[in-house]
């Protein structure tokens, strides 16, 4: 049901063809580490289209594609101006999908991985658009969840920091309302989630909002930790006060159950401190590393299908 | 015969040569889509040095060593700034040579491509330098001529826009002067085609000129439309008027005949209107999409031969 | 015995272990041209991370890589100021780590790779850090004069130019005090070899200082040319005069020995003019093009194993 399927937003998708993709990551974490041994890509390409900066998200798809014996081309932010130079986006894909099995494309423009699908008559993944979506980073959480914790139900969720602009928590939020889960969202006054995305959410779960995180950090399960960027506030003060208030301490994982487990989108800054690092229940590098088996199942689904 | 040869300027090749190009490259239309099953290439590394911009050249050839299974490492143009740092060019062509069969480079100034044959030992193609010439571009306008009519004789070609400029329009009139046609040059009076040009392909086949492609369009079984740069006039006003002259429009094309061609070496900007796209004529999308098998055909004949 | 191991500094390996290294490098020779041919490493990937612009660096590993069968990604120094983003070097290199096999890194500030190396569970490999090491450069300019000259004992190698800042004479100084080789150090009396380590190298071997070449070029088997960087001079009349006196000549070579061969770790400058690339002793582009062998044989080494 994935084959040459477009992936532009987690809602999109309904909770079955979600659970595919965790299942077959499920089967990609060895070929991970060791490379697919059969190269089943080794005749696709996938084009990496990436008009903003993206290292992180960039360099995961390319691994997953070479780890299943794909080729890569396309560029970075930086060359990527010359493309756009006078040429429309819709046109820079009509060329490059004739070069091309798939494109990853990365745009500023909220909407752009939409118009892009819209034209191409390769498949589209959207890898971030703006303020918009970046369903498989989505995907890739669910699957350190499932994985890191056994299950995706019964459980109880609590994702601190930036709700309000971050896009990561609000596709996640909408994902994780398609499982039996009590959400807790924690953040400043200011950075609430938005109101449609709590309505919505909230018809499906149970959902909490917190400005402390002490509040109950005992109960989770799960606690996602963001960002919360400094241009949000016109007072570098306020800043400080607000953002210190949600930076993850020692002392909140005394109180944590034992098998809580941390993640982050990355990168991190002073939201959670190095030392963390060493405890069991960080697991956000982890989580970047499923990056590769989830992109490898992504790619494999959508090219080859079944 | 095309082994380890250095593709520098179109005017290099005879007839049968070009010929033998084309009819490679219709046998690699399919394997240009699904990668070529035997992988020829799988030994070969292609490196492409981009000392100018130009993702959509470099993404085809780059494409097309994938398809063929050849690897690919060079650079940018961004990144060319930190190669040529205090180094020659003949320098880097000669250490670059060391680490690849096959070299690709666009560089700005004229005769480079020509300079880095002399001294690399294997063979190097030319992906445009500066004013000078682009003879792969001008292989794939031959194919998509071949291809989409099904003929490169005794036909009637119009090719409009920028030709005193324009180093695409220079390489194929030539190249076209060694088939049976009738050659329309289409331009304002201040970018025809330049003097020694026109006199050299008039010895071969009929040429005639023309302000206004009303005069012609009707006998047309290709147009090849170029971009008027604004770059040329220095007053925009003037760029304007002359400019919109010859901006192709449908009207123009009621009057054309069902069969007719339209190319563009791309990127356009507004002398092809976004709704030309979806009439059967507008070939400028697939003439794109026949790099990668036009450059698959030329660097298997340069690196494998017959 | 180099399986998984890291290599930061040519200190940290016994003349064994290079030994080795030089031998496998000779197997390596043929492939370098043609692939290997079991394409051994087919199922890894290196990692490229170039904090700092080395095209030249990059561009031979990730040939060596390709030659071997490898994947490889990775950024460039443009591309790396979004990775850098506020966030530190061990948090891309533990994500990075998870994407590939091997790291191998680039960075403007010494002791970058050896911090890089303690974190990462993939081995890492320094391409250069800052005033630092460079060991496969060391590695490549042993195999050089092993090769050319058929030893590595009882040879007479002068080193020119900038001893004082240049990383690579410091490394490769160290590296042949592990063999039997009579060292002349010819240099500017401002740019001489630093005490610490001429006294380091002279426990070994039998070292002399030399302001002129004129001295000593009749009796040396190898001749190491390195650039003296205008910068190192507030005065730039100071350089020209100075720096000089450092240029290769072509009378010097009326004077050598005939079996003299001349490296230079490239790119030159006015050090040694083109006129002397015909002379039969340069070497400098053979020794650059051994970097894809020894390059193979480090990888080899260090993700196979025996």
């Amino acid at each position: 049901m994935w084959l040459n399927k477009d992936i532009v937003s987690i809602g999109d998708f309904s909770k079955e063809e979600i659970l595919e993709v965790l299942e077959r990551s499920e089967n990609m974490v060895s070929y991970a580490k060791t490379g697919h041994p059969e190269k089943p890509l080794r005749d696709k390409i996938v084009a990496t289209l990436f008009f903003e900066p993206s290292t992180r998200t960039r360099l995961s798809f390319e691994s997953a594609a070479m780890r299943m014996g794909a080729g890569i081309l396309g560029f970075g932010a930086l060359e990527s101006t010359s493309v756009v130079k006078g040429e429309t986006l819709i046109d820079t894909v009509r060329i490059v999908e004739s070069y091309s099995d798939v494109i990853v494309i990365r745009h500023p423009m909220e909407g752009a991985a939409r118009l892009a699908s819209e034209f191409a008559q390769v498949p589209v993944i959207n890898a971030g658009d703006g303020a918009g979506q970046h369903p498989t980073q989505t995907l890739l959480d669910l699957f350190t969840i499932k994985r890191e914790l056994g299950k995706l139900d019964n459980i109880c969720v609590g994702i601190m920091g930036d709700l309000k602009y971050g896009r990561t928590v609000h596709s996640l939020s909408k994902a994780l309302s398609l499982f039996k889960i009590d959400l807790h969202l924690i953040s400043p006054e200011t950075l609430k989630m938005p109101k449609h995305i709590l309505k919505d959410i909230s018809t499906k779960i149970k959902v909490q909002e917190h400005e402390d995180l002490e509040e109950i950090v005992q109960d989770l399960d799960v606690l996602y930790v963001t960002r919360i960027q400094k241009e949000r506030f016109p007072d570098p003060e306020e800043y400080k006060k607000v953002a210190g208030s949600y930076y993850l301490k020692t002392s909140h994982l005394q109180k944590a159950k034992k098998s809580l487990i941390i993640m982050h989108p990355l990168p991190r800054v002073d939201e959670i401190p190095v030392e963390i690092d060493n405890y069991p229940q960080a697991r956000y590098f982890k989580q970047a590393a499923y990056g590769v088996p989830v992109r490898m199942a992504i790619l494999d689904l959508i090219l080859r299908g079944e």
